[in-house]
């Protein structure tokens, strides 16, 4: 064996062992006096409820050990779809150093209430989120309530998915600095007792341009941008289409509107960044928006791009956040084979 | 046999073939300019998609023959889950009188997109719409465009779900007479270039008086009402719930909501109501929504109702709604024996 071939599988079974410890500790070896991280504005209510019901995702504190089963969670990961999430879980197990025993298959923890996909990928939470603000709103409630009870440390959250780009390339991937809403505000509106609340969404800057820095245009083969993302309640009208059952504006305005949008430094447009953002910034919680454009709105409104390529596409968000965990995790940059300067921790040296 | 059994298979025969007779001829027995019905307010430029991609559905207009596959179809059910409506396809089957050969099953036809489920029992197609107006508007797009490019004669849209009752048992079933957002607005916002939009949320009261008629609570052992229905845009905060991950109001201002509400005739929440109700009464299409209730937020927020007891609650809607079927496709009541005085067609004599 080589040496660098030696330097290679010590750093991996390093790595294996910090994942395992992380894993088996759990949130145990945490005092949760110790923490520095609490969850803001949380409802001063869930002390009461006995046991609480996470009711979409089929778990309880009565039937769940939360700390045990969830405690060593990091990451939580969303995606628009059960399958993509299963791929993604299944995908970043080997992209963080960890392998599955033969024997056993990752299954959907949720998979009784038909409604959201969870899988747990060792310090990875996966789960899909469905369709828009309603319906990603649900999920982030009772994953907010989850990382509480499990007493997680400081968990980033990130959303995966795919995006309509706005003059770019299709397969361009968009880090978003600022959730807009249909109507430009970047608010995400939630109605209390019938009066309604703008609530910001504000996304973690700096975890924003981190993410930018771990992409190479040169190395991957396709951008990386940062810019504002447009989240609508919907596919067609909202997001200006022409082929929707429904369209009451001509090509011409449509074009207006999308350079309008442009101008203000929108790079692409879906249906979760605002309430994605405005739920997780209210919970002090840090979040990335990481999406893939599968068309150029530019050029037109349907998704003819073939299902082969939109797989590839789909990966690539998770190529770069799985870059971000693997230095998060293993505290250095792993292109860096002799020591790592980055950070003394004594492992990773 | 008994002559009573004999009418029964008579009428078993007659049902059958009548069905027999719609699948066969589709919407090609039908000369379009006879159609009778015209979808409202249709996108002008639909006619410029060649061919035309229904994205979510996984179905195009180059690929599909349109009329000859969906042209029999004159009923849309929509439930929340893929899970429910593949249990409902195959429960409607039975009940309008169709088998299925025992080496067939359904399948779910738009099961490569993994976004929403479709199934189709005969004349009735049965769509999963995921969770909130965003995620039921792209499907409505889509089967509005589905039944435009099918000619089906006059469709008759259903969504079948659960929702929380205000001061109703668990397992009442409530028929929605108006759709009211969560600030009570009797509308649904659609923002166009920026500009909000209140589409009406009319649904037809002919058709929620005639499913309300279809009901016998001695019979069934269960009430069926009619009352107004609140759409949230979120299950916790919107619905005024003590348990999601943000609270805040106090229980006693939770409860002058519930109050609030009750009085103005809103008899349960749910989350796609107003999205339904404006995208089906902008096309011109006729609609009801039918709920059971699966707790009593006067009660309390969390669900804890048994899943073998959900289960069954689950079922009233769908058997409301197979009851107006079977009026419809059979032009009788069924339930006289001896001729059918309710309607002259010969095929019910």
């Amino acid at each position: 064996m080589s040496k660098e071939c030696e330097q290679k599988c010590l750093r991996s079974k390093r790595r294996i062992d910090e994942l395992i410890r992380y894993i088996k500790d759990g949130c145990s070896a945490v005092n949760p006096a110790d923490l520095n991280w609490t969850i803001c504005n949380l409802n001063p209510y869930i002390e009461c409820l006995n046991p609480d019901i996470l009711y979409h995702l089929t778990l309880d504190t009565k039937t769940t050990d939360f700390p045990k089963v969830f405690g060593d969670v990091r990451f939580v990961c969303l995606g628009g779809t059960g399958d993509r999430m299963n791929k993604f879980a299944n995908f970043i197990i080997g992209e963080i150093g960890l392998t599955l025993s033969m024997a056993v298959q990752l299954i959907d923890i949720s998979a009784g209430g038909h409604r959201y996909a969870l899988y747990k990928a060792g310090p990875v939470l996966c789960a899909s989120h469905g369709i828009g603000g309603p319906s990603i709103s649900i999920l982030l409630h009772e994953l907010i309530k989850l990382v509480y009870h499990a007493k997680c440390q400081d968990p980033v959250f990130f959303r995966l998915g795919t995006s309509g780009g706005i003059g770019l390339e299709p397969g361009t991937v968009v880090i978003t600095t600022q959730a807009l809403d249909s109507q430009l505000r970047p608010a995400y509106e939630v109605v209390v007792h019938t009066k309604p609340q703008l609530w910001p969404t504000t996304l973690n800057q700096t975890l924003a341009k981190e993410l930018s820095s771990l992409s190479d245009p040169c190395e991957d083969g396709y951008d990386t941008v940062l810019g504002k993302t447009l989240s609508a309640n919907d596919f067609y009208v909202e997001q200006s289409r022409l082929d929707g059952a429904f369209c009451m504006y001509t090509p011409q305005k449509k074009m207006c509107f999308l350079q309008q949008i442009s101008k203000m430094g929108v790079a692409n447009m879906e249906m979760e960044s605002t309430a994605f953002a405005a739920i997780l910034h209210q919970a002090g919680i840090r979040a990335a928006v990481v999406c893939v454009t599968i068309v150029n709105r530019n050029d037109g409104d349907q998704i003819d791009t073939p299902p082969d390529v939109l797989k590839q596409f789909d990966l690539r968000p998770q190529i770069l956040v799985a870059r971000y965990m693997r230095k998060v995790l293993f505290k250095c940059d792993e292109d860096i084979v002799e020591g790592c300067p980055c950070d003394p921790v004594p492992e990773c040296n």
